[in-house]
């Protein structure tokens, strides 16, 4: 098989495009009608021995979790993911055994999204394989940045967080297999992380909002210096429950997993106080988790001795500190 | 430098994004305002060791051509450039040495090519450099597909052919600095190749059209496919004079560089026979290399012999056959 005889056999793999898309994969590039709403565009990728080990996740689970990542920073604007464009580097004699899985994945994933796949590349590189994935979505209401955080503000937690992290230590230790059985929700978020989506959630009045893909307290930094504010967190009100047998067996702080652990994809964001009762009834297991200060960028604990800061270590590409 | 650090350092490099763009680089997505035009939306990689050679590109050379591809895939559709994002996979340690160039040169790129550099992406892999780019354009007037050509139309080619192949060649067999200093067109067309950008382009009426990336005989085969036409090839009408020396100094056929070396993203493309005084008066260095003809898909030159039909030779990433 040839580039062009994968390129229709990814055209026959993946759903046709919906109504906004008037030319798909297959010419030089993507055309979209006009849409009345602002276009988000977001773009991440995934390498091989970085952000995944092909001992444990499958090309289909490698489908999935490309689209959701992506699809994440689209919700985290406060968006609705609409299309994606999928760059694929793989090694040569690779397409074989890893498209037809991927893009089973894939697909799947973009029609649970409502999200068509309108375009893409694939390239080779003999050193391994590389995933890039760029997802456009169509802003709802105000973009929900970084910066919108006010003193007195809660800051909520919607998806929970460290089960990604802790998947992949019970993958390492116990092995695919053991560790599927002994721990499905764990090695689940860290092989098929799902994004949060929906439309109630893009209905509420939020201040500031971040996806949690580089560790929740790296995350509550990213929100205390673009909004110029303190951040409390509250650790007795995040839920540990699923982390806590892995974290017995293996004496491990379940406590590390959930503030520092990447890849869970979860949404960190903050509203005016008086909201909680509806932002509870809207999104159901989203949990308040901490409080807005005045004050320099901060984040922190409130313990018996007073504040307890928290560094922003979690998953840095280019830092010296790594999760 | 941490990786935060580094997206802010990118933020100071690159151009404040444009009006139609609400939010640019810092976010977890950028946002662009509604816009009255298609979107036309494309993505392609540059790889360490397929697509460059780091002996040979600088990061500076990089971040012009890593553009410069996606932009000539946007041109070939008949849109406008405007905004770009950029997903970069490098080797931990490679970022000081990297990045600064890169930017410099992408930056260069984007403002002769009136583009906003709106978001990406920094990963790390320890095995090689890997550059994603996103492209998205503005649709003037109908998309310019591949599947437009029609029976008598002239084939026009804009651009020139073999020149980037002929660099390559020249670089490897004369190193970097004796070839700039005797070959300075081929090598710049090589390292630094320009999209074909130009508004008089975005007003002509064109029935076809494609971006020469894989080689003039192989973007042929896609229209001649995609359009379910013959394409008939006048060789004489090719201008080879820049790849004349090399070729008789390498003994190498100039003509082979220019059917099948890729990477000149030159602009294909096909359209009535009477506009033929038109296209040339609007894009100055355009010719007409040949006609299309009703039948089954085929490319062909015409010789004393008859018909000499020419094969899908080209750079295929998954296939036997290489340029």
């Amino acid at each position: 098989m040839n580039e062009l005889d994968w390129i229709r056999k990814i055209q026959s793999w993946v759903e046709a495009p919906a109504k906004g898309v008037a030319v798909g994969i297959g010419d030089d590039a993507a055309v979209l009608n006009p849409s009345e709403a602002s276009l988000v565009l977001t773009t991440d990728s995934l390498v091989d021995g970085v952000h995944f080990d092909l001992a444990y996740s499958s090309p289909e689970d490698l489908g999935h979790k490309a689209l959701a990542v992506n699809l994440s920073d689209i919700a985290a604007m406060g968006a609705r993911p609409k299309y994606a464009l999928v760059n694929l580097v793989l090694p040569p004699g690779k397409a074989e055994n890893f498209l037809p899985g991927f893009y089973k994945g894939l697909s799947a994933e973009a029609q649970s999204a409502v999200t068509s796949i309108i375009g893409g590349n694939l390239s080779r590189c003999e050193k391994g394989l590389v995933i890039c994935v760029t997802a456009v979505g169509e802003q709802v209401g105000a973009p929900r940045l970084r910066s919108g955080a006010r003193p007195r503000d809660t800051i909520f937690l919607w998806g929970a967080v460290g089960h990604a992290a802790a998947g992949l230590q019970a993958l390492q230790s116990l092995g695919l297999e053991e560790a599927k059985a002994l721990f499905p929700t764990l090695v689940q978020a860290q092989l098929r992380p799902k994004a949060c989506l929906s439309d109630a959630w893009l209905s509420l009045g939020v201040h500031a909002s971040i996806d949690v893909s580089d560790g929740l307290v790296s995350e509550l930094w990213h929100l205390a210096r673009a909004s110029s504010v303190g951040m409390e967190l509250f650790p007795q009100n995040l839920d540990l429950t699923a982390l806590q047998p892995l974290a017995d067996e293996s004496g491990a702080a379940a406590l590390d997993w959930a503030l520092y652990g990447g890849e869970d994809y979860a949404l960190l964001f903050t509203a005016a106080a008086g909201k909680d009762e509806e932002i509870a009834r809207a999104l159901p297991g989203v949990r308040a988790i901490g409080r807005v200060h005045a004050g320099e960028p901060s984040v922190w604990i409130s313990t018996e001795k007073g504040h307890q800061p928290l560094e922003a270590r979690g998953f840095d590409h280019f830092g010296d500190t790594k999760a």
